[in-house]
């Protein structure tokens, strides 16, 4: 079977891009499913209605074939759910009757800044229906009496999701967690669990046999990862050293770090790291914070972990409207986005916490890697990120805290520890930080 | 009989506007005397004079019945004691004798950059006499002889000042301190002691049964803080876990911080918070102090202790002369100053190390605390504070850093937190803290 | 016998020009004995070739006596050794040859962009030879064939380095480390040995009986500090609270601190406060380090010390070029470096923790250290200074950090500290801190 790396990144969001998602029901398990093809690894997670998570209750199910209304006088349909199925409230409930324009609209959700474009809307907690129109068709809507149908169901049924673990010779975790429960929209739902599996794909291949493990986590949004949570929270708490929420990882405008309550976390240093010397590189603090990042990082929890985008959600204008369409995303982007996330991933596996070993500066020359001559123009030059590595590598700066100190490239950095390793002059200091409770 | 806040601060301030008072004596004590009148829970404190305090020592006691200078050929009388106490220098001798002007303008202090201005000038710790004038006043002073009349006392006496402590549930103290050492002056003196006894009113009428101790204190400044600390240096350390020192309260130009020596203190925290969001705000390093910060903060002491203003002394240009008269100071400035320490106190009362107890975001909506339709426009602003505050509810950040953290005003913070305590959503968690020896 | 600061430093320059060091050789022996002469406590130490220093290895011992290149057509000389030892890379090996001028222009090293100037090149640790020239007197040269002569030695031998301890009542140590290895420039060589030289001096009288210990190293860089490194690092490591690596100290167009790795050791406080206040004065993170810092503060040593300038080396446009002679440095820029470091000392020698002794501030007044009568023009601003240091005087505060808190020139801090002293109002408190671990 090919694997998910085989195919562009653009093409399985083409494939899976006109699912009805919601944070439960047939659209998220079919997400799920094609997932679940190409990662065999991945497990299926079910929350039945009514469970108690934390704070919450898993929902009732919820699954739609058809909505739209329609103009008695004329005939004519509008808000079709077979033309977008933005077109309907989220968690509408089903409804079948005819009432009159006015009334109607008390139902109709637009965006009057934005005209042309339908707004997303979701209601999980409040029964209601509610339909979502461009502001200028809701203008053109002729008078009169319409019929009103949703054919929509709510029933008991389970949330879900997948899961998996990629053990490494270390129990503790690197954690990746994004979301599946989005309707069709482009950036703001399938470049996170694209991208994401694109780099489960990558640790599976290039690291069969890791020094970390890594967990994967594709779930609905915030009930999601409360739920998520509530099951693994001692585990995670245990494991995990460094998680990134990934969402809004597919347009190439900007990257954004959107950093934990402190912002120091491992997982800050690590993706502040990853984002060196990039252009348009943004950072956020957790005040501006809007995706499961919510639920890791609450006060009860508080996993050291941060939101990673491109262009942040809620800063881009298609932002949760049918504009974040195909058009938003493109392969330079995505692939963008997956590389500094495996750059990530190979600086966890290279060397967490570097050491030099000899005393003094080693002599670079005598291994060829240092330029015997000194003068003027060269003097240091050519080797000067190598001796900057070294000059931090005591043991207990993180590798992404040597790259953010030296203002290298989170992957020159990588380059160069995978010569300075290869020549004996350094080695990790891993075990001796963990029991120095350092993460 | 009428409480303090029967009367407007500025009423108040006129009552006590005309009295001629110094470090020691009759002026000091009739101030003491209308304050106590007010708050029966003031005690007061006497130290005779020849006490060692600290590395000083209580002067002798001065009091004053008149003072001026008198052309001897015209009989014309200048910088007359009774036009105004700011004519004399506080602490001069007895004097009665006759003088050439040469000699006398020795003796006469005048502001060259101010010329309409008398300015205030004291010699507590060295004998000489001295008259203030304008210096417009002392150009048209007629050549001739004078007579040079200061009939003033210094005998065997005793520094007065008043305290009292409204015990709360913990031993744990908030302390407020003010001086009433100057004479005819209205925003660098009289505002501090009337803001702070509104203040004292206010604790007295909202909280009968405070969780904290609070400890207010009125005294002459510098001498009477070190008199005052001298005494009760234990229990000052071991108690108080934030101090404010409360002086130039009255104008409405500016809020004003001075840190103390390292601005990170509970109390440099709180009066930040206290500030957040209003215009105007200033804050001084400790290199800028000059009140009774300077005691309490000093290495030997080095209490948790920062001083509050509007206009810092020293930074207005009526400081320290005439024109800081009744025209400074207004209700409007004074109320100000009364509700930034209000709402500190309010602030501490509520909740000083709030704890959310649901793990993850706790569910708004089922409580009525959250809108449950999430669409583009509304998504998470009506409730942004709400759930910035929560956020930072950790139990280890005190109400004030979290106001700091979610650049909130500190009214706001302390409107949310009552209504998630109200919801069972947050407590208090300050026994776990003072047990971490956090403060 | 007349002492090292009985001529100028100007003139110990010029003594010292002409001789051709290098790394090891009779050169920089010539240059040590001259040291030496002045201050026997200096000890000489020998490293025989092929010692292993930890990556490293002694080389072999380099003397030269003569070197040039002759056109052998008209027998004209160029690059003569003896008109500049620049003109012959250090450490080449001997030859005697013909080859024709294709040919030696392999072997010919010159600055494109400073082509009056002959550049200083060097090739330890692979064996070579090379000439250097002015880039116009490259383009000058004839065609045709050339006799090469390099009349050099590389035998067995030895790296010699002098250093000294001046024993105080305490073992902590104050560390000066110089270098003597470079050929004839004047500010990126000789003026670090004679500054620190003056040091010694200047110590060695005013404090027969210091406080704190002090040592000084003169030697030749890189493999020097190396060697020393190698075989005094228990007692250095023990020792040294405090170290200067002292360079380019001869100018007088700014004054530069390079900052150990994190920039907050007690050395990195000391230098900053040496030069407040100082016009011109730069800081330059470790990222710009290029002189025995790099062994100094190698991870796996990890000394307390920075490195001090004047111009840093590779920031003024002379360095390492035949332009950086006498014309560079001058007897102001010298002792304004010298100045420097001896407030540096006069700092460790007079208080390093200052602790003020009373509690609340002291009365200046009755020691006459305060003006006694209190006016606005004039209130406290005597006196500010010496009010600000008590403030900070709390026995944790270096007096290092103190001038940085206070703002003040480090001169200015220790003549006030001298007179608290004297009044008995303050005390050093540094076996108290050095058991907190502090130092």
């Amino acid at each position: 079977m090919k694997s998910f790396s085989d195919f562009s990144m653009v093409s399985h969001i083409k494939n899976l891009f006109d699912i009805c998602r919601s944070i439960t029901g047939n659209g998220a398990r079919k997400t799920l499913n094609y997932f679940e093809k190409f990662h065999p690894e991945l497990e299926r997670i079910k929350f039945a209605s009514f469970t108690k998570v934390f704070d919450w209750e898993i929902p009732l199910e919820w699954n739609i074939k058809d909505s739209y209304i329609e103009h008695i006088e004329t005939g004519q349909q509008f808000a079709k759910f077979s033309d977008s199925n933005l077109h309907i409230v989220s968690y509408s409930e089903p409804i079948n009757t005819i009432m009159d324009l006015e009334e109607l609209k008390k139902h109709i959700h637009t965006l009057e800044d934005q005209p042309k474009w339908i707004p997303y809307v979701t209601s999980y907690y409040r029964k209601q229906w509610g339909f979502c129109l461009s502001e200028e068709a809701k203008q053109k809507l002729p008078k009169g009496n319409y019929k009103v149908v949703v054919d929509s169901k709510l029933e008991k049924g389970f949330l879900d999701l997948s899961h998996c673990i990629l053990e490494g010779k270390l129990k503790k975790e690197i954690f990746f967690s994004t979301y599946i429960c989005h309707p069709s929209m482009a950036n703001n739902e399938l470049s996170g669990p694209v991208v994401t599996s694109q780099l489960l794909d990558y640790i599976k291949n290039k690291y069969p046999n890791p020094n970390f493990s890594y967990r994967f986590v594709f779930l609905p949004e915030t009930i999601g990862s409360i739920s998520y949570l509530s099951r693994y929270e001692d585990e995670l708490l245990s494991n995990v050293i460094s998680g990134f929420n990934v969402t809004c990882v597919g347009d190439d405008r900007s990257y954004s770090h959107v950093k934990s309550p402190y912002g120091n976390t491992l997982a800050d240093k690590a993706l502040e790291a990853g984002l060196s010397g990039l252009k348009n590189r943004k950072s956020y603090s957790f005040l501006e914070r809007g995706s499961d990042e919510r639920q890791y990082c609450s006060p009860g929890i508080n996993l050291p972990l941060c939101t990673f985008c491109r262009s942040k959600f809620g800063e881009y204008p298609e932002y949760h409207t049918s504009a974040d369409n195909l058009d938003v995303v493109n392969e330079k982007g995505l692939l963008g986005s997956f590389q500094v996330l495996k750059n990530i991933v190979d600086a966890f596996e290279i060397c967490l916490f570097p050491k030099v070993l000899v005393k003094g500066e080693p002599q670079l020359g005598k291994r060829n890697l240092y330029p015997n001559l000194s003068k003027k123009q060269n003097s240091r030059r050519d080797s000067q990120s190598r001796m900057d590595i070294i000059a931090f590598c005591n043991g207990k700066n993180s590798i992404f805290e040597i790259c953010n100190l030296t203002k290298l490239p989170l992957s020159a950095v990588i380059d160069e520890l995978e010569i300075l390793i290869k020549a004996g002059l350094v080695v990790e200091n891993f075990n001796n930080q963990s029991t120095n409770g350092l993460i």
